[in-house]
């Protein structure tokens, strides 16, 4: 028996559309109906590519009767308006990390769609990748004893792909707390198992040509005794694959050998101008848009992933890697396997499916991304302040 | 022309001599004339293996005309007695890290060798590595702009290893805060180039068995700008050698089959009594006591180490290795390879010899050791209040 396809409206289709796009294409619980962007060659490439309609404008994309669900992935600062148009419309919302840029935003879009009665989903965010769900898992078998102390850890070269100017803007939920944290706190949380109490922070700003946040380092202490040591550096120098085993964030194979791509392009642009065209002309409908591979063409993809992550339980180290899962037990270390993925971010589907068709509480609902935001947004304020801030 | 010979005593012949005798055999420039210990069969040994004399109090080894530098290597909890009647009897001291268990007992130590007008140095402490110096010396440079955070992390078996009853309690100098942060702190102290300023951390101790530090996380903050995430987990589980090429922390080649050895051989002992006959059996001149190996027996032997290092400067992350150092640069990745050592831990000899022959001031003095362990003390301390600690 076929399963019925949930039907999906677009709105915003820059990058985090692009990244999604090979999902939407591969998962057959999934079919894309119609789109809205302001920008015309998106839309033109969007009608030619799916058939579909687009429309310039968000309300009308809500408005449009055959779209069951509202995959929100325009700019951050617009999450929140968009998922409450969609909701006041009776849409389900997919809306893209980070959920918002404060908390009252937050509020109002777990409200709206509380009152129109539809799922919010917040995603894709790391946390989905099947091996930090799988690594859950194993710690809620309780076999392993209590969490007591995480590492999280991610050195990459973020600050340096091409941006739009308010992408390195902090105030406009630019920066790598906002856009990276966003993940790595996350995972954490999830591993965690407990709500986070407390959190010390420190963030770094060193280049004055794009001065945002570029790395932070956070402590998190949690209900339950666990406590989460977060280290992050977009800075384009060590690059923290090596210690995945050169398997991408994406779930593709790295070179170890090309340093410095993004450091090296970004050096050949001369203005922020040039460098905003840089970045359209890569994403969905520019003149240099790729298209995604598809699953065949990468027979070894791996799942995606944020980074090295230790969780050290009472009686193992449980670390979750692209491939498997390695347990250090305390008699002996054994590596679990985990299968491909037949569909890279299969798992945000899994979720907005049994959510929307099976009415299952999702795991990434509105309160719960509030709650990562909220310590994004504590990151920014411990670093500010040299305090602790009580969460 | 021959140098001279600096004829060392030593007072205490357990595990912290046993670590330094390579060098002591090795190193052309020190002689070992004297030595004291309550354990007689270590005594006969030390006799046997250099014609020397020994002595049960350590009184007797400060009150011998022949000996120059005293080697304090007893139990943490008598470094300051010991660096005082050495210092009262006009020798130079070398005295093993933690330096002492609080600072008051730091400052008598200074006090002491500063009225007799002799030198003072910490160590063997891992901040003694050649690839730290050396990545120190980079960072002076200036080339690659001021630092701005760093990255030092490792994960061992340490809470495992034979241990006599007072090191796995806290207040008498065990655990790993006292024993393993005084390396780490050490190292990302010296990497940082600045004076601590504030600290905020989180210990762990989960194994109710061995009831003191096994791990620890803590975020320190420099008056440059800097600031550091340090993690260390002790519990035997995930190995971070495996970050360091599997050279182990004394410059081997560690097995990365052989897991979880510590924790085997510890479950084959009924009591803590067994446990400490263990220690002392492996000691020098117990009955399991295995000489070290010869530098010729070791032709790949590489720089001794204290796990993951990364130092985010503002135009490069150096990460130093065992064997080499990489600099991650803006445009290039590039791998400054180090020389073999000729001698392990020459680098304490190098300090020794140049302060005691040429009388420069050594870097690893009593002032800057002290610094290290309140540090150490402070990470107890926001553990324990849930704060930052102003330094």
């Amino acid at each position: 028996m076929e399963q019925r396809r949930l039907r999906i409206g677009v709105a915003g289709l820059g990058r985090a559309f692009s990244l999604m796009l090979p999902t939407f294409l591969q998962d057959p619980r999934v079919q894309l109906v119609a789109a809205c962007d302001p920008r015309e060659e998106a839309r033109q490439q969007f009608a030619a590519d799916f058939g579909a309609r687009t429309y310039a404008d968000v309300l009308d994309l809500a408005g449009d009767p055959d779209v069951e669900v509202i995959y929100v992935a325009s700019p951050h600062q617009f999450h929140a308006q968009h998922t409450e148009i969609a909701a006041a419309n009776g849409k389900h919302v997919l809306v893209e990390k980070p959920m918002a840029l404060n908390a009252a935003d937050c509020d109002r879009m777990i409200a709206a769609c509380r009152a129109a009665n539809v799922h919010l989903i917040v995603g894709h965010c790391h946390s989905f990748d099947t091996p930090y769900l799988r690594t859950r898992e194993l710690i809620r078998s309780g076999d392993f004893g209590a969490v007591k102390m995480i590492q999280a850890f991610n050195y990459t070269d973020y600050l340096y792909r091409p941006r739009r100017p308010e992408e390195l803007m902090t105030a406009e939920g630019g920066g790598a707390v906002f856009s990276q944290a966003a993940h790595q706190v996350d995972i954490v949380r999830m591993l965690a198992g407990s709500r986070a109490t407390r959190l010390r922070a420190s963030v770094g700003r060193w280049d004055s040509k794009r001065p945002t946040e570029g790395a932070y380092s956070a402590l998190i202490w949690f209900e339950n005794g666990a406590y989460a040591s977060l280290s992050y550096s977009g800075y384009g120098h060590f690059n923290s694959d090596e210690w995945m085993g050169w398997i991408g964030e994406m779930g593709d194979h790295a070179n170890p050998d090309a340093y410095g791509g993004a450091r090296r392009r970004l050096a050949t642009l001369s203005s922020s101008n040039d460098e905003a065209q840089l970045k359209a002309a890569g994403t969905y409908g520019g003149a240099a848009y790729k298209p995604p591979s598809t699953a065949a063409d990468e027979p070894t993809r791996c799942h995606q992933h944020f980074g090295p992550v230790i969780v050290a339980c009472e009686h193992a180290d449980l670390r979750p890697l692209p491939d498997s899962i390695i347990v250090y037990g305390d008699q002996q270390r054994e590596t679990l396997p985990l299968s491909r993925p037949t569909v890279p971010r299969g798992e945000v589907i899994d979720e907005l499916y049994e959510a929307v068709i099976a009415g299952q509480a999702p795991l990434h609902d509105g309160k719960w991304a509030k709650g990562t935001l909220e310590i994004c947004i504590a990151i920014l304020k411990s670093s500010e302040t040299g305090k602790d801030v009580a969460l």
